[in-house]
């Protein structure tokens, strides 16, 4: 008996020796491109709707899961082979299906030769159409499809009959793309009417923009891409911040008579047309138009048939700049009304606005972020939206009541999620994740959030690894009053008697924040790696990153940096408050607007920092492009001290620790420029920064160039942070 | 008497103590480019001759120092103040001043208003030629200046008149430059006949060859060239091995009828024309011709009024390739007789010409090289001679009877020599050193050798500095015959006792030689520099390097990189040979085709160099220029598996140790592709070079830079090796 006892309580004395023997991750594990990445990364299940009726969406097969009155059911509508059995091709991963009609027993698939839109009950394909070549947007209600060929857009009809739109396409002169270096939530070029008769589509005039003279090397295959093996020039027109940028118009193409109008929105010099949207009856189209100050967005109407200019139905000013990112949509009850989205009152809400009369009320208000709008509920006349109402570091959906604003919560509450709402607008499919919760997929019911029913709790896909402690927090901003969110990551086999190096890591800049309350607070995967590697890791959203506000985004307005750093620096405060943070070993390293965050950090601070790493970094907002840059900055002509002091060239003879920049040599979005131009500025001022470069690779690493950074970054800490 | 006794002797043994007391060196000090370089270095001094009079060339003034008979005296002929006073502007450096004529009190000196011939007797200017804006070359004779303007080449005459000589020049259609990419001698493109009555000049179409696209990108002034901030193309014509070149014409242009002819060369595809000289009566162009196989050299000549071809005077072939790198010379006293140089029977030598007969004799032989020649003593009819007929790491003067042949030395004999000869061919003003000589201006008598005169003797720049000890020697190649010579550097401090980490420096190409029995055996600045910090330099000059003849130079023909690695394998077992050095830490540094070999060295020997610096390294010879590097390695059509095996893109999954590779980012020489590419390759191999370039630099760093680079490249073998 003696006997036994003693091993029980051994076992419970090596069970902590046990714990430390936990499997180590590498970085093909943690990092997207690695080769194992997907092996740990929490189950993707993919949920769509067949009217209200959810269908989840396997690679091999599409499954009914619930009736369109919310009843589990389990029920296989149709597999791969089925679809390869209609007669057009090899069936695609059916994840991709989609129910254009509740009513009908159809789905739209893709197969390896086209389109098809398939009936499970006959087993046949109602429609079939081949893939088109150079397509940009294919249009269901006409079976339309806009594409590419040559530098031109052309349109080819249901009957096969190919349209071209334009004829004098080339480099300069682009037609069908999105404009505006994607600024403005503009993310593609073509917009079909809500029936797909007509065509609304930009045309860019880029032929006054400077080039910038990028260079693709030969790659190693020793073959460039006319037969030579010598580097190629691929100059890419680059507005930047103060110089001459392009002139878009809009235009709108009639494959019925093969002709285009274009609106009549005058001069396009200076000007951006953004949030291109259709009326329900295709008579009307919307823009919002903002002056290259972006001082001002008008909210005008155009006849879509001649193209005129019909009325401006709401005009909204602000002295540092109004930046709306999200179309107009209408009421699916009402043709004469529709939402529009604004920061006016100081957040994202939604605006109720009629056609003819302009404004008529505001649906949502609060101090917090109205994020997306997924859809509406006919029956109750309600809007369904996401948003940070609950916290800034948590995503929720709530139903909106169009007539008195009264709004709902759906889910429960916690963490961050996303989903997709039923075409009759019933319900979610909802997948989220929190601190607690690795990934889970609900199904929520818009009109009784009670009956929430949870499809899947995924399993850890850590488990067995040894994972490091994971928190969340806020700490003050540099102004004594705001809130800023941070993660916080211990390494793993933590001892509170020891002293760790620390590596912030950061990104800062507009539109973008890093903490979250969803899983692992948001830890990115190298994060992970380096707290099995004996780091701290610390991560905090400092003012002027994205979801809290025009107040907190603007705070860092004509002067990027400034106020970035001091809040970045309460943070070091806090690490240094930690009596297991080495001050002594301080890091820093972050991406983008992040590398020019620890590039700033590094010459700013040079007696806190130690090491840093600043991929594709910003040097100079002079070397940044119109759109994004002027509208946090103005133009170097309005604001040149703040150009002057936020230019990193400038305190280039800073540098005292170890600074590593990398950048995607073929970078068309952060230009080489900028960090060609900081490595001469060290060279001048007599400091040595590292450097490195992917050649090929753009603004980010990805596949295996991605691991093989993070192999490198994680080499530079270790050779001189350790 | 006991304490006195125990005194001294603690005197005598804190010798050693005191020793180590001495000043160390900075970069700033043995850097080219440091800013007190020049306050270290052997002191300068310049030495001309007025017919055979020696005249010492000070900044301030112009001193003679013996007569014709070489009798010593000490006369100032002139001051700059003299100069300034003769109303032609303020005088620059004197030490460029040159003495046209033995029988005229003239120099020919430059002012800040052009060039002035100068009376010191009268203190008057002879005549004066204002600056020309564009110059490309001077002829005394005819005080004419060949300059460019616009892409095109012009001719002003004596009397002011300015003369058209292309007009449809651009960047693809080149006048009166280098051409061929400066090899097989060729440094300038215009060619003044001897009365300068006649211009040659070369002619280069480039259109055909394909543009490298270089980058300049907008330094941190923010200001590029065209008013704009953007980064610029800057293309540059590169053909590549293999690739279609350039094709060169020859034109004579004569300012007296303002008519050019072109010599009748033939179709100028895929040849070379080189080594252009004048007959004494400018009725003859002469030429050696390379088909771009570069295996034969044809000694042509042409009708300088006609431009018709006249004869072949001289074919030379050679399977691998024939090199010529002299153009022809008359003979003073003969003008139907002229020198040519060749390495047909292993060696550069002599061999005496007749215009009409061709080929009369041999003048030298034996097996080493002639290096030079520096003129003739038309009394004794003889040629002065530099060659290594002493040894091959010495450079020493001789003469050579034109008659028979015979050799006399003309120096100690000892050392590495360079110096000028007077215009009657009579002294010869010598500039040496050696291992025990810092550096010595001699004045040697060419017909008396013995009655050499020590001008200056330099003190030692580096009294009081801690010098490390510097040997040299020789150990066999790879084949096991052939002596290499090499330079060994310990530490300072030395002790024998210690291991100590070593670095091998190697540049082991065609053309070039790092061992010399010179001061300090050539060390560079920065191998002082690394001993000082404790490490063993080691430099061998491997097969494949200069000056030892054909069979030496072309053992790697065909193969680049392999023989020269095999060799410097030698070095390292030799060096491992050594008790204090420590054989597991063992660095490579080299540039160019040192930066090539550096690279290959830590790719095929990946456990035997742990950190290595590559600068402007070849990497694949397919990148590299037609002329020299077809020379070496016919073109990739021909040798396809040479360029295969070559290149190091193949060996990039290779690297095990540290290697860091760094470029000037428009480096038009080896461009920026090599060292990209093989970015590229090691990204995909999944190796971690390092990296770093010099925006706006070339293929060597200079200035500012150099030190720069000197810190950056010491500071890695100290992260790394130390």
């Amino acid at each position: 008996m003696k006997r036994l006892l003693s091993l029980a309580l051994l076992a419970v004395l090596t069970l902590p020796l046990m714990a430390q023997q936990k499997r180590q991750f590498t970085l093909e594990q943690l990092i997207y491109g690695g080769t194992e990445y997907w092996n740990y990364a929490p189950e993707y299940q993919q949920y769509g709707f067949w009217g209200d009726c959810l269908v989840r969406l396997d690679v091999e097969a599409a499954v009914m899961l619930q009736d369109e009155k919310g009843k589990p059911v389990e029920q296989t509508l149709f597999t791969a082979d089925d679809l390869s059995a209609a007669g057009f091709g090899r069936a695609l991963n059916i994840m991709a299906a989609t129910f254009p009609d509740g009513a009908k027993p159809q789905a739209l698939v893709y197969t390896t030769e086209g389109t098809m839109l398939y009936d499970w009950q006959t087993k046949q394909a109602v429609w079939t159409l081949p893939r088109v070549e150079g397509e940009l947007e294919f249009c269901l209600a006409s079976r339309s499809t806009a594409f590419e060929r040559d530098h031109n857009l052309f349109v080819r009809t249901a009957d096969g009959r190919d349209h071209q739109v334009s004829r004098d396409g080339s480099r300069e002169l682009v037609y069908g793309k999105s404009v505006h270096r994607d600024e403005f939530g503009i993310s593609k070029g073509t917009f079909w009417s809500p029936k797909g008769n007509l065509l609304a589509f930009y045309r860019m005039d880029q032929s006054m923009v400077t080039d910038y003279p990028q260079v693709n090397i030969a790659l190693p295959n020793l073959e460039g891409k006319d037969g030579s093996r010598i580097a190629q020039l691929e100059p890419d027109k680059y507005p930047m911040a103060g110089e001459t940028s392009h002139k878009v118009t809009v235009g709108i193409f009639d494959p019925a008579t093969d002709r285009t109008v274009y609106l009549q929105a005058g001069d396009p010099t200076d000007r951006y047309f953004t949030n291109i949207a259709w009326s329900p009856d295709e008579a009307t189209v919307y823009m919002i138009e903002l002056p290259r100050t972006q001082d001002k967005a008008e909210l005008v109407a155009y006849d879509a048939r001649t193209g005129a200019r019909l009325r401006v139905l709401y005009t909204e000013t602000n002295p540092k700049y109004v930046h709306p990112v999200h179309p107009i949509t209408f009421l699916p009850w009402d043709d004469t009304k529709f939402i529009y989205q604004s920061e006016r009152d100081g957040y994202n809400h939604l605006y109720l606005f009629d056609v003819e009369r302009g404004e008529q009320r505001q649906l949502t208000s609060g101090a917090f972020v109205v994020t997306d709008i997924l859809g509406f509920n006919a029956k109750d006349k309600s809007v369904v939206i996401a948003s940070h109402e609950n916290s800034p570091v948590r995503t929720n959906f709530w139903t909106v009541s169009v007539k008195n604003g009264k709004r709902q919560m759906l889910d429960g509450g916690e963490g961050v999620h996303s989903g997709v709402l039923s075409q009759g607008g019933a319900f979610i499919a909802d997948r989220w994740a929190s601190p607690d919760v690795v990934r889970r997929y609900d199904v929520l019911n818009v009109t009784h959030p009670e009956r929430l029913r949870t499809l899947h709790d995924c399993p850890d896909p850590w488990a067995g690894f040894e994972v490091p402690e994971i928190t969340g927090g806020s700490i003050k901003a540099a102004d004594g009053t705001t809130d800023l969110y941070y993660r916080l990551i211990k390494p793993t086999g933590f001892d509170p008697a020891k002293k760790y190096p620390a590596i912030v890591y950061v990104y800062g800049g507009p539109g973008v924040r890093n903490v979250e309350e969803t899983r692992n607070w948001d830890a990115r995967g190298w994060e992970i790696y380096m707290a099995q590697l004996g780091y701290v890791v610390f991560v905090l959203d400092n003012r002027g990153s994205s979801d809290r506000g025009f107040a907190f985004e603007t705070a860092t307005f004509r002067h990027l940096g400034d106020q970035e750093m001091a809040d970045q620096m309460q943070g070091v405060a806090y690490l240094k408050s930690l009596p297991y943070v080495d001050a002594d070993r301080l890091g820093v390293h972050g991406w983008s607007f992040g590398g020019f965050m620890t590039t700033n950090l590094m010459l700013t601070y040079p007696d806190v920092f130690k090491v840093g790493v600043a991929g594709g970094p910003v040097i100079d907002w002079r070397y940044y492009e119109v759109m994004y840059g002027e509208r946090y900055m103005d133009t170097p002509q309005e604001n040149p001290e703040g150009y002057e002091q936020s230019s990193l060239l400038r305190k280039a003879g800073n540098l005292k620790g170890r600074l590593q920049v990398i950048i995607g040599y073929n970078d068309p979005v952060c230009v080489p420029q900028h960090s060609l131009a900081f490595m001469r500025a060290c060279e001048d001022a007599g400091t040595q920064p590292d450097f490195f470069l992917y050649p090929g690779d753009g603004h980010n690493m990805m596949g295996r160039d991605r691991v093989h950074l993070h192999e490198r970054i994680t080499r530079y800490f270790e050779d001189y942070l350790k």
